[in-house]
Order: structure tokens, then C-alpha cells, then sequence
């Protein structure tokens, strides 16, 4: 089953205590993309520059995301430039240049408008609600947001949230959304805002997934040197989403495998800058840390 | 198997956002024991104050946990007063006054050398020397520590630590006491201290449990109301090494079993201040929790 996605395409630089990277390929949309495209096709919905070049083109098609979708401007393609401490769960934003992105409006080609899984990356809520009115009838759709929005935005947000069934957003995120600093209350009430499923982001802490009856905890795969933690989130949510519309379980057995996979998948993404891991990452190896993460919750005494 | 533990017994002043409590029954010897007790006797040594009242000994007491190393001084009972805000992670201490605590030499009573399973709470490391010295052949030696005393003692606590089987610290102490920032090498570095295995307390976040060729994690049970978190982590270990030392298999399945048990216990701790949860809780509550935590991390696809 092929996954939508709405996102961005950018050049990030970025600069940790380990090293800097100038503009390279970066945004939700492409870490999303590249993550799902492990386990299913992507159709992508985004908007670049005339200074995009071929061979990001080239890269994307390589990993069989379909492209009808990307819009090229006139103009910059949008930049986003950041910076980590030894505490890598924060990044500092020293400059974003929205450029073409600025003017973006989501235009679904026809053949996508019968979408099953849809996610909205971390975009203006009104554009995410602009998305949905162009999707006939959606099978699961997920969404992120940020703090950015739930403040500036909130009603809009409040509405795409009326159409979303996976929220996936961190905990100071979630915290925000709910007004409410027990994140256990949090989750609560943000699934009275629309939502199934809640999905919180919790960095080196792993991941809590919410539902109307229960709570999943996974764990994030422990991680000897952490690089560059860009796109660990939207990476999440690509392996997540993807396992999901590849598994077609949408029970909570299947939504909490599919968690461990986008988990695991967001781990290899921040132990090299840029999508540089993913790029050479293969299957077997999603699979190993998959198991790896078995073991390391197991307390049935077997082990 | 008995349990012996040497640490603080104290008089806590609270406040969180939630309330305030003052001069209630505290420190590590305390929670520990009562912790313990709930899955084995428990002898504490510590020395408290004239001024502690009968009814606190009458409390341990009704928790089976042998009094013969309680030393009465002449003197104020050993007193701290801290804060918490709405980030209930870490109190801010407000005052802290040794008192009798200051002139503390643990004795052990005779009956207490032959010590199979040994806690040294979070005490000056000479102190911990000083109690290992009198022990005779432990089985088991577990230890914590704080910033204060990996900073101002790190030779002695390196000589402690080359006689302890499992270091129980929080995330903190164990970056600051590796000085290494990733917390996967902290523990590998700590490991070549002595500590056959490490217990890393994440508050919230859980725990992770490292030893030479295994990593376990432990989510942190979801509580909607967090009241007080003092006496958490002396909870945590009193529940975690209670329960090793009862069921008396050290083995790692063994050791992840206990450390959940831990884990569980002391998120019955934080519900209301001073020891006034564990005061009403019983064994089925734990058992209860326990069977939520496996649901919790479940990902098998049967659930």
C-alpha cells in the first residue's frame, strides 16, 4: 500500500561537537520519504528550488519515491541552518529560509488523490487541512506539528487534528498541545482533540504510544555515538507509516511493531549527517536491530 | 536471604507544586528498608537523633526490619528540606543539616557481618569503605552516590566502587562520574571501575541496566499524578535488590525481574509524600503493576 506524503525538501546545515555539513539534502519530506521507502512506495508532495540538483533527484527516485508531486519554483529551495550541544536532544535554530517554500501551495496529482495512508509533515495546519480536502478517502492519516504552530495556529491545527488518527509529536510538543504538564494527563486530552493514537517523541528516550485502552513504551536502540540527531523524527515517522501501509495491521499488535521499526530506523539516520546513513543502509540490517530491541525489554526470565 | 543497608534515616521538609510536608519520615535507609521489606528482612544501620520519635520506630519495626544497627546519638536527627517545580526531575535543595549524621561511624552489630546481600546508600565513600571493611564474605555488594561525592572524593569512591558488584546512580552522576557525555560509553568506562553492572536511573524515563554483555531497559510505569518524587530512587533500589536478594537469582534474567519490581515500587513512592504510599500498599498492588509493565512493553503482535 503506497504512503503520501506532505512535507519539505531542503538543505540543512548543520554543526555538532562531531563535525558540520553546508546544505546538505535534508527537510521532513525527504527524511520521511527515504525511511518509508524501505518498506513501501512513496508518493511525494513537496516544492523545490531552480537550485535543486539532479543528482538529490536522482537519489530520490533511486529509493522508488514517485515524484509527480514536486513541484519545482522560481526561486531559492527553503534552507534551514542549526546547531547541537553536547545535549543532543535540542538542536538551536541560527537561521531558516522559507524561499520557495514560502509560497507553497500542495497541489495533489489526480492519481494521488485516492491516497490510503497519508502522512502531513511538520507543516502549517492550513496547509495539512488544504491536503486533506484534496484526499478522497483516506485509509489512517498521521500528522506532525510543533510548537511554532500550536502556539501561532492553534485553531487551525485544532481543526487538521478533527481529521488525523496518528498525532506524532515530541513530549514538550504534547505537553504544549494539552496545556498540561503530566504527560499521561497530556496524552489524554489530546486524544480527546481528534486523534486515535498519540505518538510521542521522546529522543534518547525512545517512544510512548497512547490509544484510547493503552500505553506502549519503547525503548530508542542505544547508541554509542550519535552524530547528528536531524531528521531523527520524521525518519521515525517514515519507518513507522511505512511498516504500517506495507503490514496493513492497523490493530494495536501491528502500530506497536511498526513502532519499533520507525525506532530503529531513526537510529541510523543520526549516526551520520544528512541521510548519509540511510543511504547505504539495507534491510537485513533494520532487522538485526529490530531483534536487538526485543532483547533489550525482555524480562520474561528466559533471557 | 537478609539484606543489610547502610544509609540515612532523616526528617524531610517538602514542597512541590501539589503540596508540602514538613519534617516528615525520610532518607535513603528508610526508603530503602521499607522497600526491601516488602521481599525480604532487611537490617539497617544508621543513626538517628533524640529528638525521632517512637512512632517512626514503631513504623520499621512493623516492617520487620531489624533495628540492632539503629545508633541514638545526642543530637538533632539529620534533616534536608528541598523544592520541586512543575518538572518534578530534580528538587533544588533548600538546606540540608547533617547533625548527628555529621559524626557517623557505621558499627555493625555482630550478627550482621556474615551479610550475604549488602546496600551502601548514597553516603561519603570512606563511610562505605568503612562498612565493607566489616563485612566477611558478601555475595552481593550494591552502592549508590551523588555528584557531591564523585566530585569531592573520587579517590575513595573509585576504591569503593573496586568492591561493588552493581552501581545503582542516576543518568547524571553517570556522565559526570565517566566524564563522557554519551551515556552508552559512561557505562562501558564504568563498568572497567568495578561494578560488574551498572543500574542507570532515569526518573520518568525508566531505567537502563548494563552489564558486560547486555543492555536492559525498564520504562518507567505511567502515572498520572506525580506528587512527590523524594525517596524514588532509594525506593527503586530497596524494591530492586529486595527482590535479587529473595528470589536469589543473579543471573541476568534474574537481575531484569528485580529491577522492574524496583522500577514499580517506586512509582508507589511518588503518589503521596514522605513513605505514606508504601505505608498502605500491598503485595498484590506491586503485582498488579508488574503484570502492566510487561503489557506496557509488549510488542510480540499478541497483544
Amino acid at each position: 500500500m503506497s504512503i503520501l506524503v506532505v512535507g519539505s525538501v531542503a538543505f540543512d546545515s548543520v554543526e555538532t561537537p562531531f563535525g558540520k555539513v553546508t546544505e546538505a539534502l535534508g527537510g521532513s519530506g525527504t527524511y520521511f520519504s527515504t525511511a518509508a521507502s524501505f518498506f513501501t512506495p512513496v508518493n511525494l508532495v513537496a516544492v523545490i528550488g531552480a537550485d535543486f540538483p539532479e543528482e538529490h533527484i536522482a537519489f530520490l527516485r533511486s529509493r522508488h519515491i514517485d515524484l509527480a508531486g514536486l513541484q519545482r519554483a522560481a526561486g531559492r529551495t527553503f534552507r534551514w541552518q542549526g546547531r547541537y550541544g553536547y545535549d543532543l536532544n535540542e538542536a538551536e535554530t541560527l537561521d531558516t529560509q522559507l524561499n520557495v517554500f514560502s509560497d507553497f501551495s500542495p497541489q495533489l496529482p489526480e492519481g494521488y488523490r485516492d491516497a490510503e495512508f497519508v502522512f502531513l509533515a511538520n507543516i502549517d495546519p492550513e496547509l495539512q487541512l488544504e491536503v486533506l480536502k484534496q484526499v478522497r478517502r483516506p485509509r489512517l492519516v498521521a500528522c506532525d506539528t510543533m510548537n511554532f504552530w500550536i502556539a501561532g495556529k492553534r485553531q487551525a491545527l485544532l481543526e487538521t487534528l478533527q481529521h488525523v488518527d496518528i498525532l506524532v509529536i515530541n513530549e514538550g510538543e504534547a505537553r504544549q498541545l494539552a496545556e498540561e504538564p503530566n504527560l499521561i494527563r497530556a496524552a489524554r486530552r489530546i486524544l480527546g482533540m481528534g486523534p486515535r493514537t498519540l505518538v510521542v517523541k521522546r529522543g534518547e528516550y525512545g517512544v510512548l504510544m497512547f490509544s484510547e485502552h493503552s500505553v506502549f513504551a519503547a525503548p530508542a536502540y542505544p547508541l554509542e555515538s550519535v552524530f547528528d540527531p536531524t531528521g531523527a523524527g520524521d525518519t521515525f515517522a517514515g519507518g513507522f507509516l511505512g511498516h504500517l501501509a506495507a503490514n496493513g495491521n492497523l490493530e494495536e499488535g501491528g502500530l506497536r511493531q511498526a513502532i519499533v521499526f520507525g525506532s530503529v530506523m531513526a537510529s541510523f539516520t543520526v549516526e551520520d549527517f544528512s541521510l548519509n546513513r540511510l543511504r547505504s543502509l539495507d534491510y537485513a540490517e533494520l532487522e538485526e536491530r529490530y531483534t536487538r530491541v526485543k532483547l533489550l525489554t525482555d524480562f520474561s526470565g528466559l533471557s
